[in-house]
């Protein structure tokens, strides 16, 4: 894997992300890499004549400056199948970001030359009513559209009625985005190499353990109640439900997310996450 | 205690309940109780003459046809001290009602010739940027402005700064309270007869206990981010919250409600709450 | 599948489970089938020339007259591979068991006639120290050997040193044992369908979240502390550790336990387990 | 408050423990201080003339050399009341300790100064079929004789049933245990001035929250299974019950446990637990 373009995002709330976006910018123009450039902070880096849409971006690989909102918000947007991701900390909540700003010309120099692993992230693929959503590198939730309004929903999977919950939301995680907010609404961990999704209730009701799925089933959650009710795609993306008894349908995407790494490191960051937390959203 | 004015209030969504309260007022009206009806009502049961704003109420004793959210939004709008409540089931939640559609006649009989308990349940007192909201007989609610934010919160007890916290919301439950949305978040049940009201976290960030305060300790809840944040008392009454860092603060009222019982049963309810769950909130 | 020999056992603790036994072992000697008796019960049901210790048993099939300890004590002491279980409920707890002692001719001649379902259960399989212990249908559960001792354990995933964890006890289970003493303890649910296993520890000192791993890995607990230790296979077997820092290794068994059903029903059992709850252990 | 004469105490089982003890002993016998010595450790610190049995100890205060474990032996074992304790952390596990190692003559000429505040920690009385128990400072822990057997128990509040529950253990924590095995167990923390105890289950069968009591209400626990149960008062205490149906019965005692501090600090102790943990029992 050569790498002759990147695509550069960063957080577009903090100038040392900017200083240091431009200097990767820099940096990667003087090695030859060809970039592109996300609108948000194209001019903040002095990059206006690079800036390209996220949805338009082909690159061969991405760099993101910021925490774990930037890289849940890039994958969103960018087309699929994704490249690689180079993700530099510099958020306060960092579970999928790995290098520090000091080190991110020896980590670029390690991309440019092939030294790196791949970590491939399974995706959560949620459609409501029938129309895609875009694919949750942590988790999907299903809750009523307001905050402290309960949620009744029944569960399907494959097609085959299995329970009914009620609950202030449902999560629904990959093996990233079980170490997320769904550890926090008392999921467990999943296990990177394992071959399943898990859906955890938030605040259920009457108490409703986490269920773990395979990972090739499909979980249908149709909402009973309330009249509108929210779906959110990684913290990021939202997206109301108006019409009547919708039905969200999950399963495991076809698309992966992947990260460079410069070492195998899940256990290691999951307790860093249980001891230093450093937070889980965007 | 003797009665001889009744506040009449129904759940507004259900022919039975307005069935159950016509022959209600059919029968006070028999036994020459003077009667006052929630306006909601009043025209479903032949009683327009009646209709009086439920902040105008101040009969002797008041009557509910519904669920437990009937009597907190009752609460909620009539003038303090509250007179007792008689609670009449006809909610699938009914953790606060005692009396089934059928022993109706019966228990106002008991009530009018004064065979009866009186269960005085504290309440909670909240105030936002020292504006008061209404008491809760359940619990404030404090969270973002829409589901799936995080808030960050720091806490003072007495204006000594002890702890931050992050979560979906952070809930401030009396005693009645702890049996619902407080013990779905992982809280403890508080005994009636404690002093004490328990502060719960929501999906805490990091793992954060519910912490039991003094019923007479004041809680302060500075709120850092987000900018908009959302206040909500018993499930009813909903406040927005837009200054910078706004402050709720948080203590035992003055106040009580008191329902109208025919045996001492605290343990029972909770009893059902636990192994026959019929729900929380209105 | 033709059945034309059955292993019979029964709690021996009820008068009751005798007679159903016995009316049992007259039944199937009618139509035909040669029985083996488990020796505990074989005097109380007039079958004392029948017994034959279970280590020794090779029976088409096995009819279990109790509740989930009775299968799984003998799921413990039978030879392996396991013939298929038919479990009447006469017990308390009954998770795994379906036939109610009323419809017990009813299920066996189902049986004979060979209209049945079989479900295939996981099971775990450990070794301490090299030493092969019995496999679990439930769980796995590693302590130390009293009572509030904590165990200082250190976890390995395919010789890889994951994670340390200080807790009451771990509990390794199957799918099965998911909704038993795991899901106590804050386990998920594992849909029987997946190919995992999960680490739950039951009390850890610092919040420590379950770990749902792949069937394939192995999971190695070293038992740091204290001096001496215990492992339990299902409830029923027994072993102290008392060697220096010993290791328990785990991972998903070769065997599997068959239960003969009428009907799909692993939602609906645990419906009833979440609902209507009976029990979890021998 | 003038301290005259010391008692002197270290975990005996670390060489730092004893020298630091020795150096304390020293500077305390040329301030003209009396002293008397725990006979584990007297000849280790070479004051065998010194050593006095903890049950006949009359100090005007003592001085711990561990971690929480040789507080809570120590609190078990000396006559009531009890004198203030300077806890010299010197443990892995320290929330109740305070001074570090190299602030000890410091701390000590504070002591003898006045210079200190006096923290005053509640404490739970038990008795088991009217036997009266050690007072405990942290919790009163019900389960069976071993690992991996449930308790069978019913619940009593000042006499009248209140609640049955299926449990590993049931665990009854003042507040300064509220921080320890009550919280890994799911418990609240409780605020040191509130007045109360709380009942937490340790893996219960089926969901069962933790119950804050009034500090004045007598809760009896009447053991239905097993035949053999065990008590444990703070970890190290073990009282075997082999009566049938035995009861246990706690309340809050008279006595308390008094520390000596340096500044006002529950919060900030609770912080470091919930984020830096050290440990929780002796």
């Amino acid at each position: 894997m050569t790498f002759k373009s990147v695509g550069l995002t960063a957080r577009n709330d903090n100038k040392r992300a900017f200083e240091l976006a431009e200097k990767l910018a820099n940096y990667l123009e003087h090695k030859g890499i060809s970039e592109v450039v996300d609108p948000e902070i194209a001019e903040h880096i002095g990059r206006a004549e690079a800036a390209v849409p996220l949805e338009e971006w082909r690159p061969d690989f991405i760099i993101t400056v910021g925490g774990d909102g930037t890289i849940l918000r890039t994958c969103i947007q960018i087309p699929k199948p994704e490249p690689p991701i180079l993700a530099i900390n510099m958020g306060e909540r960092g579970f999928l970001t790995e290098v520090l700003p000091k080190d991110v010309i020896q980590a670029v120099d390690k991309c440019l030359n092939g030294k790196f692993l791949l970590e491939h992230c399974k995706k959560i693929a949620a459609s409501a009513d029938g129309e895609a959503l875009p694919d949750a590198l942590n988790e999907v939730f299903i809750s009523a559209d307001a905050p402290v309004k309960l949620l009744y929903a029944n569960l399907w999977k494959n097609g085959e009625r299995i329970l009914d919950v009620r609950a202030d939301g449902l999560l629904v995680a990959s093996q990233t985005g079980s170490t997320g907010y769904s550890v926090a609404a008392g999921g467990p961990v999943l296990d990177p190499e394992t071959d399943v999704f898990v859906m955890t209730p938030a605040c259920p009701l009457t108490p409703f353990p986490p269920i773990v799925f395979p990972e090739n089933s499909k979980l249908t959650v149709e909402i009973e109640r309330p009249r509108t009710s929210l779906v959110v795609v990684d913290g990021c993306y939202r997206k109301l439900l108006e019409k009547r008894k919708p039905r969200v349908t999950i399963t495991t995407s076809a698309n992966v997310t992947s990260f460079i790494r410069f070492r195998k490191e899940f256990y290691g960051r999951l307790k860093s996450r249980l001891l230093y937390p450093k937070g889980r959203r965007c």
